[in-house]
């Protein structure tokens, strides 16, 4: 397997001037982020649909454009989820084209932080650093702590106090240290700054966040080759720091540049929960500056109140002829549930919420019924389990005899004569 | 996309007794297991190399020995898990060709369990059941409630009471109708073989076991493709039922047969926990007759006290050469953490007796340090989350400041001075 990158540095959105390489997020001149930029002709050459479809059924099939170190052996099988169709759904919300891009069963940690992570580690060795780790709402966590046991990474992690139990486990089972900060994730993302000025640390989403992000782009580039090299008519992304949606942008923009898929209209929708809105409240009021929000929401993977790359999303939302939504918490989990029960996906709050914010947009008829729409389904229902506390009964245990099931069936009412047919009149 | 399947049906492994297709486990006359049989010539000319690869990253790329409908139009991209190569847990307990077959991310529902279930209500379909279901140790529940969900069938599933927390909520978020029964599996078991004679339902497990039992051969197939095309020294598979292990065994035998590995002894060892080792018991003292066992153990997954494919795993396993283990509730603990450690692997407690008794293979010198193993975690963490409680104290949250956060690291002990030296010193 050839794994041949493009070559890439970091380049200033703002001022236009490029770093090379190194553990770097913001132009020390302007202070606007930095971003990885890609020398087009070699993209060109390297990026096709021949040699993709020649790569494996990971996302390193896309590493012409993913910023990995010359000689990058990659170790795990990240990302290539599933994009499934969802008649069942759609018919309950009168999409009639709608599709689920499933990274609730991401490789390896059930979210499309895996995806971003990968990238950022690849870069994170390269870079000599021996500790990793980041400043998370939860999946980022878990990510991190999984792949660097995997690569014999040291990992500290700093996530707000309240963070769900699911989610803490799953960071400290991996050996991973995991500090629980006294604050919400904006605090939590301040400190990591400082942290990475003061310490010899990769810090994914803060030092290394240009490479990171990237990583970001694979959910794009798996969308329209699972589509048959096609873009979409709409795309509904959920948002938190609003770095995923703006990515997915940039793939679809790299693939209609190198002649991957036609260029068409593609309009993006943002969702987020109304406990913490501040992208969405943007859109909404027709504005890239950005309100900052203290969370309040079940949505924990979702609760950034100042997002860093809210005004770009806001702004690239608007332009593209989308919108942005948000939904309460009653709305998220009822969102999780009409998911999985039409779908048999379970999602975890940031899913709800983007099953919630994608059914409004149909019934407010921002999205009509026949356009093709791809909803983007993040992470795993095993992680927010809290979220679901009190919403199924817990039935009565039966006594494991026929008749005391049959009366139990009977009991519950749900039974209708039909059922009752015996089996031999099949 | 072709997905002609060879002819198959049911047949008696006791009396050679053909029975076509229907929803049937057992010979009227004999009462022995049935089995799937397939026109090996047919199969000779589909089941090609060519033809799998040629086929989508899920397991019906296998269709051609899946007893699997005529016109059948597979509706999930099931399987085709990542099998990883395990260099750090092979470095910790003395294996230097290890490598892990990944079911912890197998969609849709994170266990084997999906493979079987999607061939299952396949036939399901086909045999026109409108209510499907189950007896359930928690992974089966979860996968046939959400593969029924989205195929608009209605599911009834049945399990011991006790199950753990996330395993029933992640059946009844599906809209499933679960029912607790006040006993072990093997009452739920009994009973819903009485259920199967009396409703007109398609029980996955128990009237359509053969057609079920057959999907658990991808996981075969997978590991020889993944190995390229190549057969394992030995494999480790956990045991519950003892059905899985057999039909890896199966998938290697076909594979033989049809040419497309070269033969070789492939050892195959069983994996249980020592509070309900029915099988590995009768490993251990050498008869094909299974001792019935009341199951006390925290893998509650593999606690089948009685399990219907026990004397044939036993038989197989002896004559293949291998061995049977089982480990205490403490060593699952230990097993689950060290998988998580090393390959960044969140397993249940399952995986956790698949990785404890692989070590103790390796460290009682039943395997030997350079043969190739594969071992086969089967299901997720997140599901049993519960095994690990009080494993991880909650350390206290820290001010979100540069100053306390470097003290608690110093407080915490665990940090070097060369952790300490700056960014810009790297
Ligand atoms: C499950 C899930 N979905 C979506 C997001 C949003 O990603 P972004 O911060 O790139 O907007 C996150 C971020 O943590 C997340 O955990
Ligand atoms: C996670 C897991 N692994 C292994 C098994 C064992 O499968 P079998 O019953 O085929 O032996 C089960 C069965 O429920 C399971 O849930
Ligand atoms: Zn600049
Ligand atoms: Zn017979």
């Amino acid at each position: 397997m050839n794994y041949s990158c493009s070559r890439y540095e970091l380049k200033c959105n703002e001022c236009g001037k490029r770093f090379g390489n190194q553990p770097l997020s913001a132009c020390p001149d302007c202070l606007a982020p930095l971003e990885i930029t890609y020398d087009r002709e070699a993209a060109r050459h390297l990026f096709t649909k021949e040699n993709i479809a020649a790569g494996p059924a990971n996302i390193w099939r896309y590493a012409a454009l993913l910023p990995i170190p010359d000689g990058f052996q990659p170790d795990l099988p990240v990302g290539f989820t599933p994009l499934v169709r969802a008649k069942n759904l759609g018919k309950r919300i009168g999409a009639a084209n709608l599709y689920v891009k499933n990274d609730a069963v991401c490789f390896p940690t059930l979210s499309f932080k895996d995806r971003v992570v990968s990238v950022a580690l690849a870069n994170a060795q390269k870079f000599g650093f021996d500790i990793v780790g980041c400043s998370s709402t939860g999946n980022l966590a878990n990510s991190v702590a999984a792949q660097a046991a995997r690569l014999g990474l040291k990992a500290t992690i700093l996530v707000p106090a309240d963070l769900e139990p699911a989610k803490i486990l799953n960071t400290l089972v991996y050996g991973a240290r995991l500090v629980r900060i006294d604050g919400n994730y904006d605090h939590v993302n301040r400190l990591c700054t400082q942290i990475a000025d003061e310490y010899a640390w990769g810090l994914v989403n803060v030092n290394l966040r240009p490479y990171y992000a990237e990583g970001s782009k694979t959910v794009g580039y798996e969308i329209a080759e699972q589509l048959g090299w096609r873009l979409p008519d709409n795309v509904v992304v959920p948002m938190a720091g609003g770095s995923l949606i703006r990515k997915i942008r940039k793939a679809f923009n790299e693939l209609i540049y190198l002649g991957l898929v036609e260029e068409k209209p593609v309009r993006f929708f943002g969702a987020q929960a109304s406990g913490c809105s501040p992208i969405s409240v943007a859109v909404k009021e027709g504005t890239d500056t950005i309100e900052p929000q203290r969370p309040n929401t079940i949505a924990r993977s979702l609760a950034i109140g100042n997002p860093a790359d809210g005004p770009a999303a806001a702004k690239m939302i608007r332009s593209s002829g989308g919108w942005a939504e948000d939904v309460s918490d009653v709305e998220i989990v009822s969102g999780i549930q009409e998911l999985a029960e039409t779908e048999g996906i379970f999602t975890e709050t940031a899913g709800g919420v983007t099953t919630a914010v994608t059914a409004r947009l149909y019934a407010d008829g921002r999205i009509s019924a026949n356009e093709t729409t791809v909803t983007c389904i993040t992470g795993n229902g095993l992680k927010t389990t809290d979220a679901l506390i009190g919403r199924y009964q817990q039935e009565r245990a039966v006594r494991p005899r026929l008749a005391d099931f049959d009366a139990y069936l009977r009991e519950l009412d749900g039974i209708t004569e039909l059922e009752l047919t015996t089996a031999g009149a099949l």
